[in-house]
């Protein structure tokens, strides 16, 4: 193995104080606020600095995103590459995804899909987008015939972000498996390279767990490379490809990125977003199977506005004359923390946080605030989801030659 | 886990004078010759009585076949249900496989298809014919790109011993996780179900092994159920089926029908055989990777002349003065369990045994007998596989509604 795939994941200890985090793909779970320094340290990325923010916008033409630009997409792999791959004109594509899950999504997975359509307009390139539905087969109680279900709804949700159905291709395992060899052969090409040993210090699977689960990180690697998409990419065996995900799946990516020379193919780059914390507070991700943590896309303005109000954590001061006279904590104040990720306006971000902080605005003020802008994002989200037609999701998820610029 | 798959692989000492044995899907190899009773003992399954082989063809209106009348297909799990079955008039079908090989098959690979087609003919039931083409890319060095060719080619061997259009499937695992669904569903059911420690316990398989192949037993697993093949049974989700094969496969259905109730599918059942020798001598099977062990489905009949003449081990005697006093050895005798196997005539046969034992009957005559019959055989091969178009083999691996009687 290689240099970064061997990093070992569990509670690691990391500081004097004991503060702990684990983060893997399915654990988000820290004593204090995630430690997102620490990760990269852990995990061997690298942190997007100034520069390169300045070097995206330079190549680019266009002012970053608010989530690039205020650090929440705050890790990468190689992002320095793509930029030089575009500067030239030469083709890559982005690959992302999500396993797919009952109910409703969270806002909190709107934040990979908004991000990977700006980068899909600010570079105009492919997407590929994997519903993972095998993998939630394999670690929940949950049928075969309701994943087919829940995955359209998802996919739904997905595309009502607005991604170029030119230059778009989403799908399920269970139906890329049955429709594509190619995929098929990768998959298994990936599995041929990796041993027990190295999931198990990756992922940390154990003797007991299903050989489903300990084979599957190979159907997750698969999209990394674009020969196992002939239908999309024709004879161009070996585009590069830029996976935006958030941290806790860079395991998976670890593994890929080391399989990739042996079987002759480009390695993936990555860009790593920081989690959407829970309303509770910044120790977990907004989780969906957790109510009251999590504002979802389905929630009214009224149920936007209660779980704010009753759930956010507040860093504000016990009484109003505390606060007016010691200022609230912006740091910990999971109200302020979404508007960092949603609120677009970096002068009116700059006023709150200089109001907050001093005590001029007030814990009730700063919530509505978010309440208003989560509303607005929740309404857009629902009118565009409804125009997402079966016909039109269909031909999203139909295997076809995606449209390239170059 | 229920009872028979916990049985564990390895070197198992089986009596006083330390005679080992060592027999999986890989390996089959034996301090004397094979001692099929205590692998019997060893998996748990039943041996085949002579009030089995009377049921056998009272039921089925035939006599039986050479190989189940002279014990050669020699062990069990539920071979009297099929019976019954077969009785009641109510479907099952038959399932066996091959992994695979460059270059020509030999005459040890023949045997299961040879039994089988005799079984489709006396029970008048499908058939499916699984390719592990993946398998072998997993456990060995070899190209994907290679290995279609190789099982086409393989494909046609097995369809020369004469199988029934109407009622034979035969496929590649690579073709059909591209193809079907229902195959892919199956196969990711039956992985949830085992865990690395089972696959450990059954296979023998470390964690240095690699993932794909810690997953594989689940493909070989999937068509002993027909809720995998929808196109083949229709709404028939629960046919019964009867497995043919070598008793070193017996592992991955020990685990097969372990798996089965969790799955709510019927167990398999099996028809174990034991192996045909090596040209050396009875202490491993016949061997495609060893050129001087085997005679090849593709040997011209003076090729099989020597290597007869040559290899095949003896149990008569150095001298001639001596083979006359003391008699030949049967029980070691290639030639002879070579005979066993594909000498019809049981009266012959049993003469052959008379006079080779009393010396009457010297080592070359034996040989000379032999020698005619496999050439006899491999030219009547070459003669059937000849007609073997690639559209025949087409048709053959066309997923398609199979033919019942009932």
């Amino acid at each position: 193995m290689a240099e970064d795939a061997t990093a070992k994941l569990g509670d690691v200890q990391i500081d004097e104080d004991t503060e702990t985090q684990r983060i893997d793909p399915w654990t988000v779970s820290a004593s204090k606020a995630v430690n997102y320094d620490k990760l990269i340290a852990e995990f061997g990325s690298n942190k997007i600095d100034s520069a390169l923010i300045e070097r995206f916008e330079r190549v680019t033409g266009r002012k970053s995103h608010v989530f690039l630009r205020r650090g929440l997409f705050f890790s990468h792999r190689e992002l320095d590459q793509i930029l030089t791959l575009h500067e030239n004109k030469k083709p890559f594509y982005l690959y992302t995804g999500r396993g797919p899950s009952s109910g409703a999504l969270h806002i909190g997975h709107l934040i990979p899909f908004l991000f990977t359509k700006w980068l899909q307009e600010a570079f105009d390139v492919p997407l590929i987008v994997q519903m993972t539905d095998d993998e939630k087969f394999l670690w929940r109680d949950i049928s075969l015939d309701e994943l087919e279900k829940i995955t359209i709804s998802n996919i739904k949700d997905i595309l009502a972000c607005g991604f170029d159905i030119e230059k778009t291709f989403i799908f399920s395992d269970l139906d890329i498996m049955a429709q594509s060899r190619a995929f098929n052969r990768t998959v298994l090409k990936v599995r041929k390279c990796i041993t027990f040993n190295q999931v198990k210090g990756i992922f940390g699977f154990g003797e007991s767990d299903n050989i489903g689960k300990i084979s599957f990180p190979a159907i997750q690697a698969t999209p990394s490379f674009s020969a196992s998409f002939p239908q999309i990419f024709g004879n161009a065996k070996n585009v590069k490809c830029l996976i935006p995900c958030a941290i806790d799946q860079d395991p998976y990516f670890r593994m890929t990125r080391d399989v990739a020379p042996r079987l002759g193919f480009v390695k993936p780059a990555l860009i790593h977003s920081q989690f959407l914390p829970a309303l509770q507070g910044a120790q977990t991700k907004m989780s969906a199977s957790d109510l009251n943590s999590s504002i979802y896309l389905s929630d009214t303005p009224n149920m936007i506005k209660k779980k704010i109000n009753k759930y956010a954590y507040s860093g504000g001061r016990d009484t109003i004359e505390e606060h007016r006279k010691y200022g609230g904590d912006c740091s910990v104040d999971i109200s302020y923390q979404f508007l960092k990720f949603f609120l677009e306006d970096d002068d009116e971000l700059a006023k709150i946080e200089k109001e907050y902080s001093s005590g001029e605005m007030l814990s009730g003020e700063l919530k509505k605030r978010l309440i208003q802008i989560l509303q607005g994002i929740v309404k857009t989200h629902q009118e565009k989801r409804s125009q997402i037609t079966d016909d039109i999701a269909r031909e999203f998820m139909r295997p076809r030659k995606l449209k390239y610029t170059y």
